[in-house]
């Protein structure tokens, strides 16, 4: 079999065999075919892409390019859960412990990233001494106790995905839907799931811009787990204005606190409990997505969920103090407040922008070795559909330095939008299964 | 500028800048821009296409990578000669003393190349001693003196094409015409061509296969040719049979020296003169084709076409003693006669498998380092039209192992094909300026 033959194959649109995605794939991984051919079969395949086959093949090459976490000895329905990445997105860290609650098995591994703020990772490292580095036994052991772990991924995990990813991304190769697809559900089977829900997000703050493409990413993975023998579900959601009101590490913690006490904004929790709902009706905890929100909705109130955040942070060996006093969290130094200057509806607020502003504070990281500071970011007062009077608050600015906080607050007022007339904000678009 | 930008711009089928294309062939040249995103733009540009501008940079770009030959110390206008490669294409041989012979100057580089024969330069070497390494001033002198050089390719000749092509080779993205056209033309360039005459082969024995594709890369050239201010014309020629009845390095040679003695193949002959008419034009030492060809005929006549050959040979440090008697020329061990089982009209003489079998024989390079036996090759007796008898010869194959003549005289008799039906052979398709 020869690199050259499988290009010039798809090039002319033609179906590529098993065997011929798995010898490059295996090839790549390897350093046994060199970049230059796979960037250009990439490019190839923006042009000509792949069918259902094709895409599920290249998703169960690259799972296997590394281990594939072996999950079997912890009992029940192993549901993992995964979101295409938004702004001010603190949906897991409400998520784990609220399932978890439920005696439902959360064995996540979970990333850093690059991105506006940091990841779930960084957002659960607020906890004092948290650490992801768990051994295998532990992780195990963990979810078999207590029901959840979240450990940090291995270099292990998929690392074919890893290396084509890298070469997509300076390649201009990367938006392509069955690559995408592939890419994502690879590092979610290699990471021992037996069912998968996704939260695909479009909009301004999302990776798709528009429905469609969202619909066309969502449905090629749902058919990508279906082949594979993974029920999937995928949620679409709304990302044209930034998830929650806060956009920032320490600041989305404290939302999340909020949300496991039952005073969480009604955009986040009405997330969280679409996406747990799927979740507990594929472990077969529940009938219907109905009975499945019932039962969550009762461990936000009942403080079962929040508990089980505090069981998952002393288990590993984070200081929980701050879960029961969200005062000991950490404080940015200075906090500058924005007004409106008129009276009227939000109709806009444009996330990219938002997200953009708190990594100008240093919510999140530009290049892999940059740090992140925990206490900034921002908290929005009002989303769309909210009336606003004059001089009322729109935003505040949690920074560490007065420059950068006020650089930002004069760019943050041209990016939320008030309009006269009154729009009605869509969450959940859709649900694919 | 981001190379990452420039292969976006054209994947999504926009038009670049002279200088994002200056750009990316600089930066590739001084390997200052990987060769993954360089064929991942190849990829792009194979389904997207360049315009004739982006073509005509992309030419002047490469030629512009190395060294321009500077000829300006040469009087009159010269005129370079360019073919696409085809089978017992000895036409170079014949054609630059015959054109030099009427007093215009020749100053060509060759190449070795790959292929079912040897080069040019190959088949010089022919002549015991003849040696293609001439410095520039030897190059530029023997012009002036005696009309006519011919030096090997130097590495310095448009180096960033070289690379470009080699990447291109292994990434199934060399069959697009923009990049077909700007490849060779970039070399025309470098090389110093006040004015070019392309033989755009077409047929089974080409890289061509189809008419109109053939017009396109005539087209495409001839556009690049006028854009940067290089009078072009391209003779659009028949390669659905071997040229001439030899192929094979000495017995392309003497196939050459029987044409410039006025007894060459008829088909040979009708090509020289066309493609030669056409540069005695360009360099204006006739007004008309009729004209020139007139003049061409008689030097193929009147011995002076030979006794430039004789002149070239000599000045190049080469024995001449073959021209005068073609007894001396390399001769191989063994000969095979080939015989018609039936009779009949030859409808087809497979030109790809013929030069193939010739190079079965040891007549061709298959990697860089192949040594070429100069003696070995195969003698068509039969052209397409002609009519054969039962048992006449259709041809002989001459080697130096009876083994692998033997398992060539098998094949070679399923690519003659004979029929019972006269079919025409048009020679000379179209000339385009």
């Amino acid at each position: 079999m020869r690199m050259y033959d499988i290009i010039l194959k798809k090039r002319r649109g033609l179906e590529l065999t098993t065997e011929e995605i798995n010898f490059f794939v295996n090839g790549f991984n390897k350093d046994e075919i060199p970049d230059y051919q796979v960037s250009s079969l990439m490019m190839a395949i923006f042009f000509k892409g792949m069918n259902k086959r094709e895409t599920a093949d290249l998703t169960m090459a690259m799972a296997h390019s590394g281990d594939i976490l072996d999950l079997s000895r912890i009992e029940g329905i192993k549901v993992d859960k995964h979101s295409t990445g938004g702004v001010g997105d603190s949906v897991t860290l409400v998520l784990a412990p609220l399932v978890a609650s439920l005696g439902i098995p959360v064995a996540k591994m979970s990333g850093r990233g690059l991105g506006h703020t940091g990841g779930t990772i960084d957002k659960l490292e607020t906890f004092k001494g948290f650490s992801v580095e768990l051994d295998n036994d532990t992780f195990i052991n963990n979810v078999n106790n207590i029901k959840i772990a979240i450990a940090g991924q291995t270099k292990s995990l998929a690392p074919a995905d890893k290396k084509l990813y890298a070469l997509r991304d300076v390649t201009a190769t990367v938006d392509n839907i069955s690559l995408i697809a592939s890419s994502i559900m690879s590092k979610k089977i290699a990471s021992g799931a037996d069912a998968i829900v996704l939260d695909v997000k479009v909009g301004d703050g999302a990776f798709m811009k528009n429905l469609q493409d969202a619909k066309n990413l969502a449905t090629e993975m749902v058919s990508i787990g279906e082949q594979l023998g993974r029920k999937t579900v995928a949620i679409i959601s709304n990302m044209d204005q930034p998830l929650g009101f806060a956009i920032g590490n320490a600041l989305e913690v404290k939302e999340a606190l909020d949300t496991l006490k039952g005073n969480g904004p009604k955009d986040l929790e009405e997330l969280v409990l679409e996406i747990g709902a799927q979740m507990v009706v594929l472990s077969e905890k529940a009938h219907s997505v109905e009975e499945a929100k019932k039962l969550l909705r009762e461990n936000l109130t009942n403080g079962k969920a929040l508990n089980k955040l505090k069981e998952l942070v002393e288990s590993q060996g984070g200081d929980s103090s701050s879960i029961y006093n969200e005062e000991l969290l950490p404080k940015s130094k200075f906090k500058l407040i924005i007004n409106s200057d008129r009276e009227g509806y939000i109709s806009k607020i444009l996330s990219e922008d938002v997200g953009l502003l708190a990594m100008e504070l240093g919510a999140g990281r530009k290049t892999k070795d940059s740090k992140i500071d925990l206490a900034v970011g921002i908290v929005l007062k009002k989303k769309i559909g909210d009336k606003v009077k004059k001089g009322e608050e729109l935003a505040t600015i949690y920074c560490n330095s007065e420059e950068a906080g006020k650089s930002v607050l004069s760019k943050l007022k041209d990016v939320i939008i008030i309009s006269d007339v009154y729009e009605e904000y869509k969450l959940i678009y859709e649900i694919v299964k």
